[in-house]
């Protein structure tokens, strides 16, 4: 074999964050990904991160995830191969990925309901590789990728991988809320301040945060938060009659996940209010329907879109929205096990996103 | 005492329908009502009914319901007497009642909520006396009173008193049926059929009819559902998943009231669809979030409004709608304890509605 | 050269009726169609139509279309070849060919605006060669075709390229037609016809059709009108109001395209109702302000984005729609130059739309 | 007569400002108003402001408006008297004024169209006597007044009578802004400011006021416009057309009231976009349906409904909503005539909104 030969190699190799089953990952050598349909693209990865999610699967919690696969669902990066069928994207374009493959041509998609794409869904570190590698291989790059805007902030547009949608979509468009509307978000870790920051695009009067972690409500306060309620210190529920003259709040956000805080925000909502799930949920709850029923709410669940990436790419370019404030840590990607254990021990180090940088 | 006086006396004497405790009601004499505030009519009542929440206040399920009260939140009439400031109706004017009394200025029934009315709600037949009697006072009249339209079969109308509003805004309303679109309606009693009849206002493709009760199923096929399942003889997910392909139905209505059927909705409903609350539940229910968490799916629960009841009585002038379908079985308003009798045993009877006309 | 070569030569022509300028038509031998990008097919046509912009080109009013295209828009087939990056359909699929072709892709598509695809929109018959040939190429197949369900009607479904999804979508859903709502139409023409039929979706209490010729007001009647006015025998806005007890309706479609009738619309609309455009203007027309500033009305225009196709198709599988009805003439294709003559004179023949079968 | 019968006469006059037809009116006595119907109340007024439309009366062009008439529309106040019916308010209650009188009975007022009330609507200053006087009659009070929250500043609270509201529900409710969107504002007068102000609920990515006033354009910017145009030294439609990457606005809000306005607002609109009319106008416009027939946009009129009020006010108490930046200056009440002085030259005074103060 010739020289030439090993050049070729060992450009075929990357290094990723590999899921080696449940509590084991390693950052190893894979194979570089490449084009396998004429709609996918390549995307060397400039900037990733870690979602909450991905903590869950090393647990054991998401079982179709196995071993070898690449995590990771969130990034931008560079087109470094756009397949013949690609037509909005070239080689050198900087991209956004979203964390939801859309074909852009089945009935859920037509729909804008991307999540239950029959071709694609939540697919990126879950049933395909993902993005916490050197390169990522994006189906259906068309609809799945975004242009990141000349000038713009590339570490803040990372946050609309996911968080920021899942926020937005789940929790504030599904929570209709609306100016002047009183917003109670249970739970302040990165979904529930992603989705205060976003409840702001509607002006409502009150935004009040409920979380059990003071560090999180004191950065909730200047995240916009109106109110915030410690509710390991106090009685929440007291706490919010008494700020809503009794009647609760128009819009309930779970942000947690547990059947606990479900329940309470069923406690919460006013009379012709809706409770907006964003939790993923492990567990049944409780639903009061004995005095739920004639209260005239509306309680909604959605796994994320993606669908409103264009109109966040808008906000955040126009400064109504400054995704920036989730990143509170930077690492190199290659740091990407350091990285994890920071991000796994939040509360401790007083982490929201971290930002993985590869150089 | 003169004779006058006690012809005067006599006028002001009534028959009525009165609850006196569990299990007991009686037909007799009470004083007939008088105008107590200047916005109060004074109905004759020419036709009532009876409702499957009267049968539910007789056993003592809903403790507001005080000894004397007279029951009854239905029906049509004609205006003895109106307070000096209803302005809408005047003596003689035949009027349709709203099982809802609403005052139009408080900030529930400005936004349209009329069941949290502050100053009514639902209080006919529950914390003040109702329409199974000769005569009825309206609070709030020219809000909570329909002119009936000229010409108009009054039978008809009388289902859109309570039964016609609370299947359209509770079950197709928040539903949000569409044309093309596949609901499911579990419980086929009056207001399951209620939902049945309005939900074709909508064109919906297929509308699917779940009940143990073959009879009303047979109603159901009558009355336009387009495939019945007997959920006591069949698995009524398999079966609507065959019909659906797999998919589910884009809307389920719960017209039952128990945990079982709730749970069932759940079982029944696509990604993206609705479960449509009308049912009276008196116990929780268990929400199985771990997997619809996920499925992008709405859950809405409401007291009728009656906010929609100018439009039901266009639908039904106009032959849109057929309400006089649900009636099953005529009484004189005198013989209303052997009227409970029928309707409370409603399978053996097939019973639907009653109609009770005061003649 | 071999007998061979003139087989294959002669395989690759097909039959067309080809548009040579104002007034010029000829039904003549042109090039097979190929697949030129791998998101194309190649339909063979089993039945097409004959569309009244057909008409406006042949005046020509469209400028667009150049001597040697092919027109037409509409029609039914089967896969004859797909490109390989065709997924949704395969040789043999039978199809619905839609009037507007849809990239999924653009910033227009995800937000459901097909017409302004910017890669499609009407573009066959217009800017490519379109469907009244013998083959016809589709660019963007997976989204600009949809699947003729099994056992179908196919000459009812040739309905849903382009006359009903535009009466739905630019008549009926931006009219904002509701249950117990009155709807005026303006012009009984097809598009009119279409628009009357699927504003029956949402139970409206009257539809008042106007227009002047007594032959499409009797077809109105039979397809669900309450009410027809002859525009040239009476006074049109002094028959609605009578008819409306001088309110007006709720809902104006505008399905004729020239200045007066959009005026008369404006006459016709109640306070807080829509007129919703479909006619396609050649002129501006006057906009009473200084009246209608304060009516608190809605006006929309809309090129049709058969974005609803999908549920079209399920209410006429469900027949909820029979739009067979508006089929009044059938042709083979080969007889297309009469089947022109015939719809070109729609009044004297009394023709809403012909079919041309290719046998 | 005695001296009391004097006291008493003394009492029941007041100081008004009265319209004597076109270009004459005094600050001059009148009888104070007193409790007509038992839905009445009399108000004091505190703070009352002066409208575009009245000098609109003033110049003639409102014929309704009779000779004698007390003028204005606007105010907060205290209630001096409430009728038997009225059960909000009491003697002593601080309220604020809606210029649109609202019975809450009528049809039009149960669906939120306040505007056209059958028994109100706009009837203050216009077909009743108004708030520039020392006292005034509010019919329907219940409904047409609303509770000064505690501790608010008074002023900021009359720009809640009519000028919010009317930006808001006319310009920005109707033009449907959303977050990420493009908004221009034709006009940047006192209605246009609001809609400025108000249309940042929604956090558009730009709003454009286009305006020839380079006062108004400078105040625009400080209320949070992200471009200007001088519509009288550069082109606004070039300009605007580069702003937006040649699409255009996606909402363009009319703020003037006059045909070319209009007009202009035609070239700026992006497809799919809406324009809002707010604007008073005395003439027709042309409507370019030749290209717009294509362009599905929608265009929409309306009276103020004053139906967000309660929202409204929930924004300027938390403090969403900074509505005293719309007063440039203060007068007593009786120095009315200086007022309308200033207010008449706008321009040259560099007036938005004036307080009159009845001290």
């Amino acid at each position: 074999m010739t020289r030439a030969f090993f050049a070729t190699y060992k450009i075929k190799k990357m290094k990723a964050l590999v899921y080696h089953g449940p509590a084991k990952k390693s950052w190893e050598e894979k194979s570089k990904p490449v084009v396998q349909q004429p709609t996918d693209a390549i995307v060397r990865i400039t900037k990733t991160t870690i979602c909450g999610t991905d903590l869950h699967i090393l647990k054991g919690d998401v079982p179709e995830v196995t071993d070898g696969r690449i995590l990771g669902h969130e990034g931008v990066g560079v087109i470094e191969e756009a397949g013949s069928a690609v037509t909005n994207f070239k080689k050198g374009d900087h991209v956004l990925i979203s964390c939801i493959t859309s074909c852009g041509k089945c009935d859920y998609c037509k729909r804008g309901m991307y999540s239950h794409c029959e071709n694609g869904g939540w697919i990126l570190g879950h049933l395909i590789d993902g993005t916490q590698a050197e390169y990522v291989r994006i189906p259906h790059a068309d609809n799945s990728l975004y242009h990141v805007p000349v000038g713009s902030d590339e570490e803040a547009l990372v946050m609309l991988s996911d968080i920021l949608p899942t926020g937005f979509e789940c929790g504030v468009l599904n929570g209709n809320v609306k100016p002047g509307d009183t917003v109670a978000i249970v739970g302040a870790g990165p979904i529930g301040l992603a989705s205060l920051l976003t409840a702001q695009f509607y002006a409502p009067a009150e935004i009040i945060m409920i979380d059990p972690d003071d560090n999180r409500l004191s950065v909730s306060k200047k995240f916009g938060a109106t109110q915030t309620i410690n509710n390991q210190k106090s009685d929440a529920v007291a706490k919010l009659k008494e700020l809503t003259g009794n009647k609760g709040a128009d819009t309930v956000i779970e942000a947690v996940g547990i059947p606990e805080t479900f329940e309470l925000c069923q406690s919460l909502v006013a009379p012709g209010g809706t409770i907006a799930n964003i939790g993923v949920h492990g567990k049944p709850a409780t639903l009061h329907l004995e005095s739920l029923w004639a209260h005239n709410i509306t309680i909604t669940t959605r796994l994320v879109d993606t669908v409103t990436t264009p109109m966040l790419l808008k906000t955040v370019q126009s400064k109504k929205l400054n995704s920036k404030q989730l990143i509170t840590h930077h690492f190199k990607l290659s740091e990407i096990i350091q990285a994890y254990d920071t991000f796994g021990h939040a509360a401790r180090e007083k982490a929201l996103k971290v930002i993985l940088t590869n150089e």
